[in-house]
């Protein structure tokens, strides 16, 4: 791809496109964790967006940018995650028909989210190649446009709105933290953000457990995931083909975090900024944690991408306030 | 008293003195419980106030009021729970002495808060003729300056702000929900609200097992509270005798809440809303979900007064998702 796939252009349409139907979430500055860390930290609460997740931006950017005609034959995707939801919504918002593939060990809670938009499931083995090959047969008997997670070009100008709204709140802001899974959100703040300001540092935040985007860095191409199991159920995904390059060209630096620090992150947000974040959403403040001393006296952002916590699997109780 | 106590330019003056110290919160739009509930729902989110709820204005307010003779001989207060934090801080913030006298049984959390700005609680029995002995004595050794955490008018005007960044926030808002514990929030929005928009109605929520406030607006003078066992902790306090003939002059209803409701609340809180919420927090949206037939199409703003969960008492992920 070429860096016109994505434009500051592109980012601010999609936000003129978007705005009225999700929220400006805050930005929330933190005092104790400024004063503990010695830098000013502002949290950017996508879970408080519509859907709990950043999700709902490019989803619903990629809805309507399809021209009436195409819309009419509705929107398909396979997700076990926020993006099925934040589908989901989109369609409804614009009154079409969504189809949704998830694997059928996709988390309760994220079933029952597709579902309260009216939209029953369809499940299929946990594997990608089931995952695509459902998809595509649906697409193919319905018309339905397939709208992909991240490395779809609109899904990744509405992720980057969030980027325009952290530089309206915080003109002043030196360093934003953003994790990285697809690379959706990355790619779209990066060129948000570098466009104008090239002065802003733009940090990916990682699992070491699911590292591809920062063995592709240091490889100069993309690298298979080698497992999927961190605790970031939203990161498991491999950086995508199209989102890569604009990473690549434009990060300033990728910090890779443990799941202990990822897990003590998340029991923070809950605790100290009562703000339930999932442990993917958390990867960022783990980031922030674990190298606070680079940041120290800078107005920093971290993104909370999203707030969907299973919560029969995570006690947020459980030894709270030990480790942050 | 009479009802120049406390006025709307006194509310003004309060926001003009602290904004520069206390969090801007959030004022969030619901869409999933606006839909369910078939009327537009905002929360106000002083849980994600300094210190984790709105009592961070009034201590604050009070503490900037003290000339500066007055204010170099510190401040005191018996509080088990928010205040005690507030004013903790607030006395960071003047650079000046805060005295906190708490129960010995005050939980955990609220004690780590009051030691986390450089402040050692001074215990004592939990009975009220402890505390305010103990807190009389810390006064005369010191010449410390008590702060009442609701009854007093500077405490007061600042917990008015919330009502004003609300007028602000949701100019076109109808109701507005507001928990009633000794008052001091419920009197001071009440004077911020009425005072220039008597449109609006401001609803007092109160649990069923505190419902002290209810029977003295039914019996037109304070009743005595019956028990102080509801899971509300922040609620366990009897109306003020300076709040109180604010509430009777301007409340326009108030509801009650039984102790179901309330966990379903703060449940539906951290679930849906993706926001930790303590008990006395959820009490106005608890309100709002058993009567919400009486606020179908309108603007609705809730105060979630707090954040301070006590994560050793509170599972959260227990039963989720199944009330609300």
């Amino acid at each position: 791809m070429t860096a016109d796939l994505l434009s500051l252009v592109d980012i601010e349409a999609a936000h003129q496109r978007i705005k009225s139907n999700i929220v400006r979430t805050p930005l929330i500055y933190h005092e104790p964790f400024s004063q503990r860390f010695g830098a000013k930290l502002h949290f950017k609460a996508e879970n408080l967006q519509h859907v709990g997740a950043f999700k709902a931006r490019g989803a619903l950017n990629a809805v309507l940018m399809l021209d009436d005609a195409t819309a009419s034959q509705g929107v398909v995707t396979h997700s076990s995650g926020n993006h099925a939801a934040a589908l989901a919504r989109a369609a409804k918002v614009r009154e079409i028909s969504a189809h949704v593939v998830m694997p059928d060990n996709s988390a309760k809670n994220k079933i029952a989210a597709v579902r309260s938009y009216g939209i029953e499931p369809i499940f299929c083995e946990p594997d990608a190649e089931s995952r695509e090959e459902t998809a595509e047969k649906v697409r193919l008997e319905t018309g339905a446009t397939l709208v992909h997670p991240y490395d779809d070009p609109h899904v990744m100008a509405g992720q980057g709105t969030v980027g325009l709204e952290i530089l309206e709140q915080l003109p002043n802001v030196e360093t934003i933290i953003v994790p990285v899974g697809g690379g959706g959100l990355l790619a779209g703040i990066l060129t948000a953000v570098k466009s104008s300001r090239s002065d802003i540092k733009v940090i990916a935040a990682e699992p070491e457990l699911a590292d591809d985007t920062a063995r592709s860095l240091r490889s100069g191409q993309r690298e298979d995931p080698l497992r999927y199991d961190t605790v970031a159920d939203g990161l498991r995904t491999p950086v995508g083909e199209n989102t890569f390059p604009i990473i690549r060209r434009l990060v300033d630096d990728i910090i890779l975090v443990s799941e202990g620090e990822i897990r003590s992150a998340m029991r923070a947000m809950a605790v100290s900024a009562r703000l339930v974040v999932e442990p993917s959403g958390a990867v960022g403040f783990a980031a922030l944690a674990s190298a606070h001393e680079r940041f120290a006296g800078q107005q920093v952002a971290m993104v909370l991408t999203g707030g969907n916590l299973d919560f029969g699997d995570y006690q947020l109780g459980h030894d709270v306030g030990e480790n942050v």
